[in-house]
């Protein structure tokens, strides 16, 4: 496995990869300039959902990155654009820093959208959000990520309410964000990039290199955020290359 | 399948197969007393973990039921033995009410035990959790119980979390209770009965019938408690019999 030869488009992930909490990775913001002076056009794909696009901007503006709104995908922002689609009126097990992007929760629901709700995953939230999935109503999840680095420690993010969820009602959520199919494409799409010849860079070996790889790109684990050395000896998924931290993943992409 | 010639012992869930909350269930009061005076052997069996035994058997015993403390089987004190017996110095995440009978946490612990924490499954007491598996300490559960039986309907049980936590962590939990096959080997050795001659009367599919069956016993689904029609079509598990009631699972198992 190598990344690809000459590739024409880069997605890279947010948190983990450019910076932790509200720290920027040492270098990567110069690494992230290098990368745009080559003229690769980029995309930031993240599964944050406790804030709304215009804050995670902000935050990444504050620590120096040059990145505007239309280059950052959220997952909440794709969900908001499913359920406009599907006309849906669903319930919302959300973070409240994103009802305003997300919008309220119907009186009469016909589905139930989970983000990453954190304090908000509580025993009656989720028991709530049980008895309408045992009624049957479409089961709709920004995301399914394990577990994400917070300064003090890697904490639980909210794969484990889907996951658990999932086990309690024998049913199978719908994934938005990463790893799904659609939320890579997406991002193809509006680049013109061939899968073939797009690199991810992401710190989640399930979620950003799995997905990616799945969708037919290179992925490519940076050993900074949640990775952990474990996730180099994965018995299925295995990066096309593994680097440091982003300027190193810069540099290799920048080589290939 | 069809239930034992002659059974020669029963093991009984309680939740859902006797009562509905403080509810006895129509006639069982009167099939207990039916089947002891077959005299054949009985130990009940619960997963219920919200509860000290001394409670479940005043409640018992308040809707009628003649039923000793030896002759309850719980998964709280079954994980009290397992603790005592390899020394551990567990954290717990357990109710509030039976932090009498299993003990409280030990401020450097060695291993993890949940219990059906109820409102106490919040995201900081989930997430203390699941660093602590990320450590590597040992995972004991009492139960994975998908759901239970409430007066309003079906609630999570502490599978959800059992369930989200093994997610998130890449781990496995060992379980105390049902259907782990120690928990059910025990009633047996009590009783001196063999497991192809006992049947085992529960509500739940998974836990109580392919439990039971996996441990070589007869398992009896009543249309009670947490029981869905679901049940009776499940690719996997199927019950030796299935009976409207507890009254009904008697008097079949008195007929065999």
């Amino acid at each position: 496995m190598a990344l690809p030869h000459s590739p024409e488009a880069v997605l890279i992930d947010l948190a983990g990869v450019l910076h932790n909490g509200d720290q920027a990775i040492p270098g990567a913001v110069e690494a992230l300039r290098a990368l745009r002076a080559s003229g690769l056009p980029l995309r930031f794909l993240t599964n944050t959902t406790r804030s709304p696009r215009r804050r995670i901007l902000t935050g990444l503006q504050g620590m120096g990155f040059a990145i505007e709104a239309d280059e950052i995908q959220t997952a909440v922002v794709a969900a908001r654009t499913l359920v406009a689609e599907r006309r849906l009126h669903p319930h919302y097990l959300v973070h409240p820093d994103i009802i305003d992007e997300i919008g309220a929760s119907h009186a009469e629901p016909d589905a139930v959208v989970l983000g990453d709700a954190g304090p908000q995953f509580n025993f009656d939230n989720l028991n709530r959000v049980f008895r309408l999935l045992m009624r049957g109503l479409p089961f709709i999840v920004m995301a399914r990520n394990r577990y994400f680095m917070e300064p003090d420690g890697l904490s639980l993010d909210m794969g484990t309410f889907v996951a658990g969820l999932e086990y309690s009602t024998g049913r199978q959520a719908e994934v938005v964000g990463k790893p799904a199919l659609p939320f890579f494409q997406a991002a193809l799409r509006e680049l013109g990039a061939a899968a073939a010849r797009t690199v991810l860079v992401g710190d989640d070996l399930t979620d950003d290199i799995g997905g990616a790889q799945a969708a037919g790109m290179a992925g490519l684990l940076v050993r900074t955020g949640k990775y952990r050395p474990q996730d180099e000896a994965h018995d299925r998924i295995h990066p096309d290359a593994v680097c440091d931290d982003f300027p190193a993943a810069v540099a290799a992409i920048l080589a290939a």
